[in-house]
C-alpha cells in the first residue's frame, strides 16, 4: 500500500461520523476517485453487455487503508499490471453486477465483523448486486454512503485542479469553434456535432449540449436552423476520467440586437462582480445572496436568473451553494457559476464560467470567448 | 398512441411466458428501444448528478400498449414535446432515482393488481429505485425482466439494420485512419485517440479500443510504442443511439513478417468460409461448430479462437450462438463474428467483422479494411 490519492483521514472521520464501518463504492467517477485514476478501460463508456452489465467495486473498512480492496473482472488483469494501483488487494473474480458483490462480500466478512454497517452507493449500486450483499452479509445493515464519498471529494488537489483546468480549457476552445461553423441553414444539431468533434480532437469526451437558436427556448440539439440575426447559446459538457467542465457562451449570426447586447453584458457584469466573494471564508449564504442582490440590481433581473454550484467529478457536488448554508468556501473547492436571461423577443442569454477557490481568491477556468462570437 | 417501435404481440408473448403483468424498463438502451430512440439529451452521456443519478422508466402493462407510460425529468418538457413519443401518458416529476421509481408505482397502482409481478432490469436498476418500488408496492412481486426484453430485440427491423450498417462503417473508417496516424513515436494511447476524434467526426460516440503493438498482449491504450515492423491491431467500439458496431482490423509499420502475414490471412479465410453458414435456419450450434472445425483445420489453428455472438444495442445479445444451441438463425439478426492468433513472436492477429443475417444469406457490414494497413 503506498500512495494512497485521497484523504485517507478525511475519509476516516466521514465514516465514523456516519456510522459506518466499511465503504462500497460501486460508481465509476468514485472508484475511479478511490483507485486514483483506474477504470477498466473496455466499460468505462460501454458498461452493458448480454443480459447485465459490468460492476467495479472498490471496498474500504474504516481506519484500515491497508485492509482494501478492488474488485473487477478477469480482462483487466494486464490492464492492472501494467497501471498497477495502491490497493494490495485485487479480485478479478467479478466483472458482472452479482459476481462483483459475491466477491466484495467475500472479501468483506474477512474484515469487518458479520453485524457491520456497510456503506454502498444506493444510487450507483444496481438492484441484483443489492440482492446478493444482502443474501451474502444477511446480519449487516446496509447503508448509503454517497454523501460520505460526495464529501470526500469536496476539496481538489493540485493534480485535479490541473484536470480541470485543461478540462475547462478544451470546452470553452470547442465551444468556440462549434460558433465559427454558423454558416445559412446550420442546424444546432450540427453546431453540438462539431462541440463534440472539437472535444474528442482534445481528448475530452462529449457529455451535452444545450443550445438553441433565436427566440426559443428548446435547449436540445435538433433541427433547428441558425439564422442571420439570431442569437445561440452552447452550454456544454465534457470530460477527462470523470472530471468534467460546464460552459456557457453566447453567439449570433451577424450583429446581435440592443436589447441583446445589454443582456450578455448583465450577464458578465454580474458573472464579473461575483468573483470577488469567491474566496476562502465566503459563506455558501453569502455568495447566494450577493448573486442574488448583483441580479435584482440589474436593469433586466427580473427575467433573470444567478446560480452557482460545486462542480468536479459530478455537475453539482461541494460546494452546494445554498441561501441556508453557512459553511465557508474552502481553497481547492471548484464552482459552476451560472448567469442568464430568458427574454421572449431574444432568446436565452447565458454565461457559465468554472471558477476555482485559490488561498488568495479565485481562478476563472476556461474564461475563453466569454464576449459574443459573431459568426457570419 | 400510434407508431409502436417494436414487436408489441412479441413483447406480450414473452411477458406471458415469464409471468410478468407488467414490465418496467430502466436501462437506456431498453428506454430508447421502447420509445423509440427518445432520451435526455443532458443524461444520456452524463447521468450522475449531485449525491444521485438520473433515471427513465418506461412501463408497459401486459397486452396493453395504450397504458404504456414514461417517467422523466421536469428538464425534458421541451425536448418531448419537439420529439414526441408514442405513450400517451408522460409523467415528468420523477428525473432521480428514487422520484422515478415512486412516479412508476404510482402509475402501476392505477394499472395493475397490486398483488401483480412486476418484471425490471435488476443489473440497470439503481438500489434505491428498487427500495422505493418494495416500499411503493409492497405486496407485488418484483422478478427479472432483462432476458425478456433482450430476446425483444433479438430481430433487428430496416431501421436498425440502417443504423447497425452505418455506424459499422464508420467504425472500420475510423480504424483505418487510425493507422494511417502511424509515425515513429506513436503511441497506443494517441492512436486510440485518433480512433475516437474519427468516430466524433462521424457523429459516432467512442466506445473502447483494445489495441496492442507488436509481441505483447496488453490491449488497453497505453505510452507503448507502435514501432518498425510491428504489428498493430485497432479492435473498436463506437456507438449511435446505443446501437453499437465492434470491428477489428490488423496494421503493420513496415512490412509484416511472414508469420504475421500466414495469421492474418488464416483469420480471412475463416472469416470468410464461415459466412456461408450465415443464412436463416442455421442452427446456432451448427455456426459454432464449423467455426471451430474450420479453425483447427488451419494451420495455427492450435493457437486461435473464434467466437460469434450477437450485436445491436448490447455487445453480447441474441443471437446468443453456443455449442448447445439448437435455436435457429433468422433474417434480422446481427452478429459480431471474430477470428485471433496469439502467437508471441508476433503479438496478436485478430479480424472482428459485424454480418447481418439477411433473408438470403448474409450482409457483411463495415467490410472495409480487412487487407493489412500499411503504414509507414
Amino acid at each position: 500500500m503506498s500512495n494512497v490519492p485521497f484523504d485517507g483521514a478525511k475519509l476516516n472521520n466521514l465514516l465514523e461520523q456516519a456510522g459506518i464501518d466499511a465503504v462500497l463504492a460501486t460508481s465509476r467517477h468514485n472508484v475511479r476517485y478511490l483507485t486514483g485514476g483506474y477504470y477498466d478501460h473496455f466499460h468505462a463508456l460501454a458498461p452493458r453487455g448480454g443480459s447485465g452489465q459490468y460492476e467495479a467495486l472498490v471496498g474500504i473498512p474504516r481506519g484500515r487503508l491497508d485492509a482494501a480492496f478492488y474488485v473487477g473482472g478477469g480482462s483487466e488483469r494486464r490492464q492492472l499490471s501494467s497501471m498497477p494501483i495502491w490497493i494490495d488487494a485485487v479480485d478479478l473474480a467479478g466483472g458482472s453486477t452479482t459476481r462483483s458483490a459475491q466477491a466484495a462480500a467475500t472479501l468483506l466478512r474477512s474484515r469487518v465483523s458479520d453485524t457491520a454497517t456497510i456503506g454502498i452507493e444506493f444510487p450507483f449500486t444496481p438492484a441484483d448486486a443489492f440482492v446478493a450483499l444482502q443474501h451474502e452479509l444477511p446480519r449487516a445493515r446496509l447503508v448509503d454512503a454517497t454523501d460520505a464519498l460526495h464529501e470526500l471529494r469536496a476539496i481538489k488537489t493540485d493534480e485535479e485542479l490541473r484536470v480541470l483546468r485543461s478540462v475547462a480549457d478544451s470546452v470553452a476552445e470547442s465551444i468556440v469553434a462549434g460558433f465559427r461553423a454558423g454558416h445559412d441553414g446550420v442546424t444546432t444539431n450540427s453546431l453540438s456535432a462539431v462541440v463534440a468533434h472539437q472535444m474528442a480532437d482534445r481528448r475530452v469526451e462529449f457529455l451535452w449540449s444545450f443550445t438553441c437558436a433565436g427566440p426559443s427556448y428548446l435547449r436540445a440539439p435538433s433541427s433547428m436552423t441558425w439564422d442571420q440575426g439570431q442569437v445561440l447559446h452552447l452550454d456544454c459538457g465534457g470530460e477527462i476520467g470523470d472530471y468534467l467542465a460546464d460552459i456557457c457562451r453566447m453567439g449570433c449570426r451577424g450583429e446581435p440586437s440592443t436589447l441583446a447586447r445589454d443582456l450578455h453584458a448583465e450577464c458578465l457584469q454580474l458573472q464579473n462582480e461575483i468573483r470577488r466573494f469567491i474566496r476562502p471564508g465566503t459563506p455558501y449564504q453569502e455568495l447566494a445572496a450577493e448573486g442574488e442582490k448583483a441580479l435584482r440590481q440589474l436593469p433586466h433581473g427580473n427575467v433573470g436568473r444567478f446560480v452557482a454550484h460545486g462542480i468536479g467529478m459530478v455537475s453539482h457536488e461541494q460546494p452546494m451553494i445554498s441561501a441556508s448554508s453557512a459553511r465557508p468556501l474552502e481553497a481547492g473547492m471548484v464552482l459552476s457559476v451560472e448567469t442568464e436571461f430568458l427574454e421572449p423577443s431574444v432568446g436565452h442569454i447565458k454565461i457559465e464560467d468554472v471558477v476555482a477557490v485559490t488561498p488568495d481568491g479565485y481562478e476563472g477556468m476556461g474564461d475563453l470567448g466569454r464576449e459574443w462570437q459573431i459568426s457570419d
